[in-house]
C-alpha cells in the first residue's frame, strides 16, 4: 500500500494521457510542425507531469509522512528530510 | 523546413526515450512503488522534456528568428515577440 | 513561535544578502551593464530566494504540520492541504 | 547603450519594489509571521524577479541579438548561443 493507492487509476489515466502527448510530440516533429507549436505542446506535457508530482507529494505527506510522524523519533525525522529533498528536486526541475 | 530539421532524428530519439520514461512511470504506479521513487522518475522525465524545449528554442532563434530579423520590419518584431512569449511559457511551466 | 524560529538569524542573514543582491541589480541597470550579466545575477537572487523557501517548507513540515498531524483530525487534514498548496505555488513560481 | 536602456526607469522601479518586498520578508521573519504567509510573499518576489528577467531577455533578443544577426557570421552565432545559455539558466532557476 502506498499513499497514492486509492487514486492509482486516476494517476494511471493521467500518465497514459501524458504518454499520448509525448507520442503527439513525435508526430509534430516528424511532420515538421512549427517550433513554437511544438514548444507549446511540450509545456502542456510538462505541466501535466508537474501536476502528477504535486498530487503524489500531497498523498505522500498525507499518508507516509503523517504515519512516520505519528510513530515519531528518528523515522519521522528521516521521512520529513526525504520529503523535503523530493520537494527541492521538484522545485528545481 | 524548420529550425530543428537538421536534428530531427536526435529529437525523435529523445522523445521516444521520454515516452519510455512515462511508460516506466505507469509500471511504477501499477507495482505500488514508493512515492519518492516515482517523484524522482517524474523529475527525470520533466528535465528531459525541458532539455528538448531548450534545444528547440535555440534552433528557433538560430534559424526562424534570425531569418525574420534579416528580413526586418514588422515580421521581425512579431517573431521576437512570439519567441519571447514561448520562453515565458517555458520559464513558468 | 514558528517552525523557523530557531534559525531566524540565519534566515534574516540570507534575506539581507538577497536584499543586497537586488540593490546590486539596480546598480547594474543604472550603469548600463550587459543584459546577460544582469540575467545571471537575477538567477542568483532567484535561486537564493528559492533556497529560503525550501528551508521554510522543511521547517514547516517538521514543526507545524507534524504537530497538527500529532493532534489529528480535521486540523491535520487542513494543515497538509495548506502545505501542499504552498508547495504547488513554489513549484509553479 | 543596452537593449533595455529605453526602459531603464521602468526596470529600476520594479527592482526597487522587489527590494521592498525582500525587506518586507525580513520584517515578517522578525515578527514570527506564519511560515505559509512568508512563503506566499517569497513566491511574489520570485515571480517579480522572473518577470524582470523575461523583459530583459525580450529586449536582448530585440536589440543585441538582432544586431549581431544583422552583422552575421561568428558573432551572430556566439550571441545566439549566449542568449540560449541565459534562457536555459532562467528555465532551470
Amino acid at each position: 500500500m502506498r499513499g497514492y493507492s486509492q487514486e492509482k487509476d486516476d494517476y494511471l489515466k493521467r500518465l497514459r494521457r501524458i504518454e499520448g502527448q509525448v507520442r503527439g510530440l513525435q508526430r509534430m516533429i516528424e511532420n515538421d510542425e512549427y517550433c513554437i507549436d511544438v514548444l507549446t505542446q511540450i509545456s502542456a506535457a510538462t505541466k501535466a507531469l508537474q501536476a502528477v508530482s504535486l498530487g503524489l507529494v500531497d498523498e505522500h505527506l498525507r499518508h507516509c509522512v503523517a504515519q512516520a510522524i505519528a510513530e515519531g523519533g528518528e523515522v519521522a525525522d528521516a521521512k520529513v528530510r526525504e520529503a523535503s529533498d523530493a520537494i527541492a528536486r521538484l522545485v528545481r526541475s
